[in-house]
């Protein structure tokens, strides 16, 4: 490993052996040195967990798609973890993806692709997450090559500490996308999230994830919008979670 | 059920048997009608997940400490979603904690008390995560007494739309709480992170969650520097993470 190439850690949620996780090495393997380090199964919506009450494994594995990576008992955010500070000897950035599915709105919250660049950010490292907004028959090509031409960028101009790129790839042909649009994130509302069985001998069981009903309602340069039409996204994002348009509002409340 | 008092679930993430949130229940009685649901077991540092590939149960249950509530094979934040659209007629606001253990800083990102009081804002309802910041012997009763206070305020006040109330309780005996502070999310920072060692087989093997060491590098009016002066920290967090000051600078990178 020559030590002046850019570092690498790619990880995921879906797990080592998703073919988003192998398109987005192979296009980053042309811009940097690529360690993969995943979970050994999928973890989607796992959010930001971490493991902290059993320990964690990590084991070379060789990968479907040629090459090899570290597969972990953990979460996406334990893998960057494990990458940063027990795998490598150097890492420059993180890359998490590429999701198979959307990470808009607050979805992102639930995001194990997103929470493992959290956990990059939180690492101080410069971190991206790349999702494809779609569930079926994925071609990844697109968002894979967009991956590499924002991770130069990043990899030129930095980014603030604390702070992450969330990346939102429409499915579509190469030459159908309409270009990139830098976001913000956007609302989505729900209706009829759970939705109530009954087994077979009559006692009650609930499914979560209800159909989205109004999509966003938003307004402009959300990253639900341009997705929407036809673009991909990319939504700067931040560890601070502070509102500080309520600050002044709650010291005014009777609380001592 | 009288249908014109505060409609209030209660949740955690330590699990529907710990004694925090029996001691939340008990002081929030005091507010308006509890509804317990929560955990059938610890769900600690599971961040905002949320179970979408397999169904969840909700069993009626006798606490501990009396009562009754509703334990869930789910997340915090599953619980959550089924207290308002599975279980309660009217959810009016979400609590959860008493957490045992502080959530300060960027570690809120992955507790599951905080998601908790995030999904309660997804859902459109005003939210509150109440931690005491210490891990041995604990004594909830200042932390349930003062979530009594805030609650009262909250429904007279109401939130806006996509706010939660972050608080940490320092282990204090209640005379020596040296009053409520308004805080922003502080900074924690870690060394350490990862101790590697071998199993009987000689296998290597990773445990997460080394030492603090610098403990709070962030000036003033942070959760963290609030807690150590012995006050209580109440931080307005919001679902928006959207880094708005960095829109300007990505829009001038060249990434078409």
């Amino acid at each position: 490993m020559s030590t002046d190439r850019l570092q690498i850690l790619v990880t995921n949620d879906d797990g080592i052996y998703a073919e988003g996780l192998a398109a987005l090495r192979d296009a980053l393997q042309a811009v940097g040195e690529v360690t993969v380090v995943a979970p050994e199964r999928p973890r989607s919506a796992s959010g930001h967990a971490i493991t902290l009450h059993k320990p964690l494994r990590a084991t070379a594995v060789r990968l479907p798609w040629g090459g090899e990576g570290y597969a972990t008992s953990g979460t996406p955010s334990d893998c960057v973890v494990l990458g940063i500070h027990a795998i490598m000897p150097r890492c420059d950035l993180v890359v998490s993806g590429i999701n198979l599915g959307p990470n808009l709105g607050e979805d992102l919250t639930y995001s194990g692709t997103v929470s493992a660049a959290m956990e990059g950010a939180i690492c101080g490292k410069p971190a991206i997450a790349v999702s494809l907004a779609d569930y079926a028959s994925p071609d990844y090509g697109p968002a894979a090559r967009f991956a590499a031409v924002l991770v130069r960028q990043v990899a030129a101009h930095g980014l603030p500490p604390g702070i992450l790129l969330n990346v939102n790839v429409p499915h579509l042909p190469e030459e159908e996308i309409q270009g990139v649009a830098i976001t913000r994130q956007g609302k989505r509302r729900y209706e009829g999230r759970v939705e109530r069985r009954l087994d077979p001998r009559g006692r009650p069981y609930f499914w979560l994830g209800g159909d989205i009903i109004a999509g966003f309602d938003d307004g402009e340069h959300s990253d639900g919008e341009a997705v929407q039409q036809g673009k991909i996204s990319v939504t700067p994002l931040q560890l601070d979670l502070t509102s500080y348009d309520c600050l002044d509002a709650l010291r005014g409340w009777p609380l001592a």
